[in-house]
């Protein structure tokens, strides 16, 4: 099973990266691009005899405990395949 | 429109961010996480105005020119709403 993990900058934190991309894509004439924000993804690989529900247990006490800084971050994630 | 950029190292590429978790998860015995790959999403905020075609002509032109580098990393994206 695989599933992919997104880990983003809490809505109310400052994004630098996010910021100078949105700056250099105004410079480069995209101007319609109205925001942008930087996080990462974490795609992860399963052993196939987890269920969903197990899968989904472990993505929850990682997200918060090893790929998130919860203080400043936030993560959501799907199961994919 | 709200887009996600997924930029990822290509598959023959090696992964240190990703293997250095996967040896995390290990060592604190999520045993059954078979393998990490980290990557980079960027959401991106549209004009209203612009059409799903018109977002999607952007994003290839922005993926390849702007968020990823086509060498060693590889792009897909969604329009998420």
């Amino acid at each position: 099973m695989i599933a992919r993990v997104y880990v983003n900058f809490k809505k109310t934190i400052l994004d630098p990266q996010g910021r100078t991309i949105k700056k250099t894509l105004e410079s480069l004439g995209y101007k319609d691009v109205l925001d942008v924000r930087q996080g990462k993804v974490f795609t992860l690989k399963f052993k196939d005899s987890l269920s969903r529900e197990q899968v989904e247990e472990i993505i929850k006490k990682i997200g918060r405990d090893v790929l998130s800084n919860p203080v400043i971050e936030e993560f959501d994630y799907e199961v994919v395949e």
